[in-house]
This record gives structure tokens, C-alpha cells and sequence, in this order.
């Protein structure tokens, strides 16, 4: 998968623009764009970057195969030029980025390119469609793990996805974002990011009757028990034939059983009559795993209702972040820089107010607590402000300026990081595992203010003044031209 | 992508039940698996089938490699004798499916697979993911065409696609959904499905002002001309702009605009003023394009409020069905074949009474009115059974059994097609084209009843008077069962 060269998989006006910068002789125009986004799915407080492992491997491979330029050629609009120099098109600029599994808020650069007009142009669609997807499922999939509080969450959804990518690395990023496991034995083998499942309805209905089929798997995986007890009737059938597996084929082996499954009906009473039965039954090591369209909310509701549950299975509404499936991020040109290397930035301007952009080539730093080290907020300066530790720093609200706070005793963390310089990378990937844990620590700065499923706590990502007052100029200049 | 192996793309139960097949002697047990759905995304009358050629693309790749069954025998749970019958592992069954851009319904089978038991449990992830991502998004684009009455609709989202498949497969299924093009640059390679393009606001923001960028654009793309009109100011820039460059670049050159496109603010209102603009200009022909998180019920309201669009460029809300992002198709077993070959239907029962599953190897019809070849009921038989077409067919509700209906002077088509026999595909994959013209063709055998957005009249999807004695008989053997 890390092989496909997804070049061609680019909006076909970036190639338009491509064609346009090159006739016009604009290709090799230094350009600065930020990919940011708007809002946080379901109205929560944070979202964790994701994605980034896989936009290293599409910039690395980036090129135009020579069908690939034929194919271009046959639709006759682009310069024979134009064409000629993709056959040698390789990405030659610098990408930041913050790391996969940190946590992220809306307005802030995710990803910076600086890069040949071109290039920069052409990358637009596989960055945000990698981004988008990969940090929508983080995000969702750390809510629905919020909502288990400390109980296992596994990601079940594969079959719901939006094609085999988005099944494949959708479980990735449900890692990420916290779950425990999953059931894409893909994605096990490419990050080991750990595979589990027993059994279908259809492995039940196979058998003559359900207590043989539950007898059957028992002797097939002595130490690895999970029965699916809701085939024909979870109380009537389904634990009953469970627990006589357990007597009859576990215990002679001296094995005890992991668990048993339900997948429909009124979950929450079932598994506390479920529980009641297998602990009579001397079975209480025995775990409930529960599955069925459940997210954070039917989770939350589960537990407060006293549902006896160890494990969720979340399928559908996770891997589809189905109460909220677009995560909004955006490509925007942020600067250019003249033929003599200075930076000019730019700014797009809208009626809609939260849709006008921050310009410039920004640095991002995070304002850390030094007493407690959770997260205060985030800084966007110019990218060559440093911020000096050791004086009161004053934050103000961008849009409400009079809105002020001044912290001390604080650190101010840069966090993006360089990826590639000079088209090559120069950022050592991390293990998978490594990423699961850097995301769980990440999270760990923030107060549960911002935690919080509905109204959370806006998190702080203010401007430095330079940049305030750059943004300010651009939007002066701009009013000034259309008002002529 | 055709070539990726995707045969680890499965449910960690898959190869579970497998091995556990494998061990009990189970694996050769030919078992009939359907593909179906329950409920019609977005309360719609139908939805279309799409998916089916890359189903047929993964079956035939279907293979573990090495290095696939080192990884399962890494896990240390499964058997060396089935890890070794892993290695020759091919699908050798039977697949029966409806083609590509059939209008289809809840509770019929979209694919039916006839296999060994561990093949056919093997292929039930990649089936369901496949069919259920395609299916959602043909269907959701049909919904959005239909709003757009006749207007063309260009499918604009792989930025916001739940990743590579999502955007590439997504636009695909859009194309049969009756969609015009698509931005998705790789789309139109692989499949033929018309990419166009011409500019995001950085083209705009690149250049020193609006009015040099449009002119430069006009310069490089003189019969192909859309511009961007909404980086600052649609009205008072943006559109005023666009005139002076087609004025002074495009008539001197003796050629026309194509058009104009909005991506923000109130459209509807922007779109009538830019018209009035545009043709007062002289330029009545060129057309308005419009954009912006749009779907079925936004372009029907701006439709009804008179705006004056031509084309409605719709990405994120098409392209992850946002409204409703979930196609539930499940994958259910349905019959297994005794020693002597004999069919023993199977049923799954539920609390619920819609997910009790239809048993028995079926044969699915279309009943058609001979008088205006208009789809009246499905007819769900067993297989073997044959409807005779020169008496009258009485159709009835198999829930509510009273519910009769009459038909005469009918034709009844199997929908189904074999698309495997042992193995081998003996279906012809038709050109991409064709099945958008049969999806179309498809559409007009439906009343309108059945295309209505809210509330459509529900199409008849019947058992044939065999078929409803079977399920019956395996209900009441299960009441039976559980009562003792």
C-alpha cells in the first residue's frame, strides 16, 4: 500500500493551476500553505492529528509515471512543456508538521508547505484527504474511549468503511486515538496494531444446533473462549448453551473461558442478567463484550444504566465518525516569497468571518503550565518570533482583543516539526506503538475542561501581536481596495 | 489498485472460524452466503448497487502470501495443518450478484456466494465493505442529481474522502449515480469518468491582484475559462474582475467563457446578481457554477428560491453521504449443503424482528408491468422455482399476510446475474459507461413514488408462497426450541 503512487489522485485544478503557473513561468515560486481546519467534529473540545506516516510515503513516491503523462496529454489543454517537466517532477521543498497523536485545535497549522508553486499546488487533495480521514477517526475513537471510562474499546467496523483505505487505516488511527484492538487483521500485520475475533453469527447457525457450535470452539481455542450468545435467544439460549460449553469442554481442560458476546437486543439489561447467570455459574472472570451500532453516547448511557459490560465492540459509527463524517480541513496559501526571498503573506479574505485566514509563515507554540504542565494555549507568531520564557507572556483574543490573560511561569513548546527539507525527509517515523502512547500523554495535558463530550472549554490558540497586526494590515489593505 | 493483494483485508473471525472449520473437518461444507441491506440511507425508496467490479477484482487476486501466513502463524492460535491449506488457498465457489447500477432493495440479495465454508467466510469484509461504500455513495449521488433537476452535478470531495479508495471508488460510484465528472483526477484514469478543473483561491492569491490572476488564467485557458469569483468580494470584485478579463483577454481572441464559480456566502442571492452582472456584460451564455458544502436539500431550497446555477460542484456531503454515512449491508447465512448435497436452509432469529434473516438459496425477480415497463414487486423464490408469466401472480405481504396483490400481463426478471462458477469469473466486467446508461435506464423503471425524497411509497419486496412456508417453518422449529 505504502507503494502506490497516488500522484494522479490530486483535484484535477491542481494540475489546471499547474499548467498555469508553468506557462506563465510562476512554477518555481517559493509558496507557503497551511493545512488547518475549522471545528472539531461533535462539537468537541480538541482533536488529535493522524495521518501524517502516510503523507511521508505519498511525498517520497511522488512522480508521473509516463502513463501518467500520456493520460494528461490526451486531454488537451496542457502545455507540451508542462508535460515534458513532470516527467521529472519531484517534490523539492519543506514540510512541518506536528506529530501524529498530538492534539490539535481548530485555526493552527497542521501541516506546512513551502515549496515550488507547483509542487506546493499539487499536494493539496492527498494531504487533506490523508489528514482529514485519519484524524476524524482519532478523534472520534478517543471520545468513544472516554465514553468507556477504562473499560476496553475495540474497533469492529472494517465492513462499514469507505473502501479498504478507509477500513485499513481508519483502524490505525482508532488506535491512535486509543482503542485497544481491533478486528482488521491488516492492520495488524502493516502496524501491529493487535487483531482479535472469534466468531459469526454464521459460525452458530453452521452446526446443528448452538450448544455443538459452542462446544466446537471451545476445543478449537481452549484459552481463547469469546461465545456469541445472541443467535437465537441471549437468556433462553445463548448463555445457557454457553455455560454448558464452559462445563462440559473448559473446565475437564482446566481452562476457563474469556468471554461472551452480545451483538443485539436491549444490551444493557441483558448483560446484567447475563452477568447474574455466569457468575452463578462460576464464571466471573468471565468478561461481556458487547457490540451493535453503540458510540459515545449509547456508551455513556450503558454505564450510567448500570450495563455489566467489560468490553465494547464499535463498529460503524466509528469507523464512518458517522454523528459527524467530515472533518474540515482545509489548504490554504498562506505567503509566497519574492524573487528576493522575502516573504509576502496573503490572506483570503470571506464574508464569512471564521473562513478568513491567518497569513503568513507562522510558527506554532504551545503555552505549558510549568506547575502542572497541562496545556494554558496555543501561540501563532511569524516564524522567526521567539517567545523569551523567563517574562510574563500576555495572550489576547484575536477577534475580542480587549479579552487578556498573562501567564508565567510557563513553557513555550514549538510543535510542529520539520519533516522535509529540501524534498527530503529528515523526520525519523515513529513506531506505531510509540504513537499510541505520545497520544495518550498528549491528552493527559489537557484540563477536563476541554475533555468534555458537549460545551466543552474553547481552548485558547491566539496570535502573537506581529502576527495580529499583519493580519490586521491585509484585511485594512483589502476593505480599502474593494471599498474603491 | 486492481493489483493490490487485499486478501488480509478481513475480519480477525474470519480466519478464526476458519481454522476452527478446518480442525472440526468443516471446510469443504458448501454454505450460501447473502449480501443484503435493511434500511434505505436518508428514508429513500432505493438504493443502487455499485461495487460489484471490484468485488470481482478481489475474488480473482484472492491469495495469502508468504509473508501473510508467517504473520498468522505468529499469532500462535491457529493450526500448522490449516496454515499450510492456506497456501493453495483460491476461491473455487459460486457468485450470483446484480449487476452494477441496479435500482436495488431491503431484504434482497445483493450478492449471493456459494462456497466452502472458509471461503465463503473469508470474503464476507471485503464484500460488505466494498458494496456498502459504493452502494451509499451511488445512491446519495442519484438523490443529489435528482434534487438538481437536469443541472449538471460534478462530484468535488476526495479532500473530504475517508481516505485513497474513498475519494478514487467514491467518485466512481457517483458517476453511476448520474453525476457529470468529478475533480478526482485518477478517477477519469482508471475509469473513464470525466475530470475537469480550473482554480482554487491560491491561483488568485498568487497573483498581485484579482484582476491579473483572472486575465492570466483567461490567457492560458482561452475555451476553457472558469473563474473563481469569491476570494475577496463576489460582487464587487470578483465578478466585476472576471468581465474586464474575459472583455479584454478572452474577445479579442474571439472566445467565450465557460464560466464563472461560487464557493461562499449566500448563493442564491450571489448567484442571481452575477447573472444580471454577466448578462448585462454580454455574456449570457457563460455559466454559473456553484460550491460550498452543498447537498439535496440545499440545492433543491435554491432551486426553489430561483438561483440561477448551472452546475453544482458537491464534495464533502456527496462524497462521505454525511447526512447519513452508513450503508448496512450485512452478509448472512442463509443455507448449507449436507453430505449428499441437499439445501438445508438456515435462519438467524432476533428480537428484532427485521434483522430475522430470509433462509434458503434464493432466486430473486423483478416483476415488470408489460404495459410501461415499470418495476411493480420483487419476488423472492426459492431457486429453482420458475414463475409462469401467462397466469396472473398473486404477490402478498410476508409480514402482514393479508395484503394481497394481483398481477397480470407481467414479465418477470431475474436480477441476478453468475458472475463465478468454480471459481471462475464468467461474467463480462461491462465498460464503465454502460453501467452508468443502465443505472439511468434502471431509475426509469421506478414510479415516481419510489424516487420521492421524504416519504416515498415502499416497493414491494415479496416471498413467493414456497419461500414464506420454509421461513415460517424454521421460525416456529426455534420458538419450539427455546420454549422447551
Amino acid at each position: 500500500m505504502d507503494k502506490f503512487n497516488y500522484t494522479m489522485l490530486c483535484d484535477f485544478y491542481e494540475l489546471t493551476m499547474g499548467n498555469g503557473y508553468f506557462v506563465s513561468g510562476m512554477q518555481e515560486k517559493i509558496s507557503y500553505f497551511d493545512l488547518f481546519f475549522r471545528q472539531i467534529p461533535d462539537g468537541g473540545g480538541f482533536a488529535i492529528a493522524c495521518g501524517l506516516e502516510q503523507v511521508i510515503n505519498y511525498i517520497e513516491n511522488l512522480h508521473f509515471d509516463e502513463e501518467d503523462i500520456e493520460f494528461l496529454r490526451s486531454k488537451g489543454i496542457f502545455d507540451e512543456g508542462f508535460l515534458e517537466y513532470l516527467k521529472d517532477f519531484r517534490f523539492t521543498g519543506d514540510i512541518f508538521a506536528v506529530p501524529e497523536g498530538t492534539v490539535v485545535f481548530p485555526n493552527e497549522p497542521i501541516i506546512t508547505v513551502r515549496a515550488p508553486a507547483v509542487q506546493a499546488q499539487l499536494v493539496e487533495t492527498y494531504l487533506l484527504l490523508c489528514i482529514n480521514h485519519q484524524t476524524l477517526i482519532a478523534t472520534k475513537a478517543n471520545r468513544i474511549v472516554r465514553a468507556a471510562q477504562g473499560r476496553a474499546v475495540s474497533e469492529f467496523g472494517s465492513r462499514r468503511a469507505h473502501g479498504a483505505d478507509a477500513a485499513i487505516l481508519g483502524a490505525r488511527a482508532a488506535g491512535i486515538g486509543g482503542c485497544s484492538g481491533t478486528a482488521c487483521t491488516i492492520t495488524d500485520q502493516l502496524f501491529g496494531f493487535n487483531a482479535t475475533g472469534t466468531m459469526a453469527h454464521s459460525w452458530v447457525q453452521m452446526f446443528d444446533s448452538e450448544l455443538e457450535a459452542f462446544k466446537t470452539y471451545c476445543k478449537c481455542y481452549p484459552n481463547g473462549t469469546v461465545l456469541l450468545v445472541d443467535t437465537y435467544n441471549v437468556l433462553k439460549s445463548g448463555v445457557p448453551n454457553a455455560i454448558k460449553a464452559f462445563d462440559e469442554v473448559l473446565k475437564p481442560m482446566g481452562c476457563r473461558p474469556v468471554g461472551i458476546r452480545i451483538d443485539s437486543g436491549d444490551i444493557t439489561y441483558l448483560s446484567k442478567k447475563a452477568r447474574k447467570m455466569l457468575d452463578e455459574a462460576g464464571y466471573p472472570d468471565c468478561k461481556i463484550c458487547a457490540s451493535n451500532a453503540l458510540d459515545e453516547y449509547l456508551i455513556r448511557d450503558m454505564i450510567y444504566q448500570g450495563a455489566k459490560v467489560d468490553m465494547f465492540g464499535v463498529g460503524e459509527r466509528l469507523i464512518t465518525a458517522k454523528s459527524e463524517p467530515v472533518f474540515g480541513g482545509v489548504y490554504k496559501l498562506a505567503a509566497v516569497e519574492d524573487d528576493e526571498g522575502n516573504i509576502q503573506p496573503k490572506i483570503k479574505i470571506s464574508e464569512n468571518v471564521a473562513k478568513i485566514t491567518t497569513p503568513h509563515f507562522k510558527k506554532l507554540y504551545r503555552i505549558y503550565d510549568k506547575n502542572n504542565h497541562k496545556a494554558v494555549a496555543d501561540l501563532l507568531c511569524v516564524h522567526d518570533e521567539v517567545i523569551d520564557e523567563s517574562r510574563p507572556l500576555t495572550l489576547f483574543d484575536p477577534q475580542f482583543t480587549w479579552k487578556k490573560k498573562v501567564v508565567k511561569n510557563f513553557e513555550a513548546k514549538p510543535i510542529q516539526q520539520q519533516i522535509f527539507k529540501d524534498g527530503k525527509c529528515v523526520y525519523k517515523k515513529p513506531a506505531y506503538e510509540d504513537i499510541v502512547k505520545y497520544a495518550a500523554a498528549e491528552i493527559d495535558t489537557l484540563w477536563d475542561e476541554i475533555t468534555r463530550f458537549e460545551n466543552p472549554h474553547t481552548y485558547y490558540v491566539d496570535l502573537s501581536q506581529k502576527l495580529w497586526e499583519v493580519k490586521n494590515f491585509l484585511l485594512a489593505e483589502n476593505n480599502r481596495q474593494t471599498a474603491d
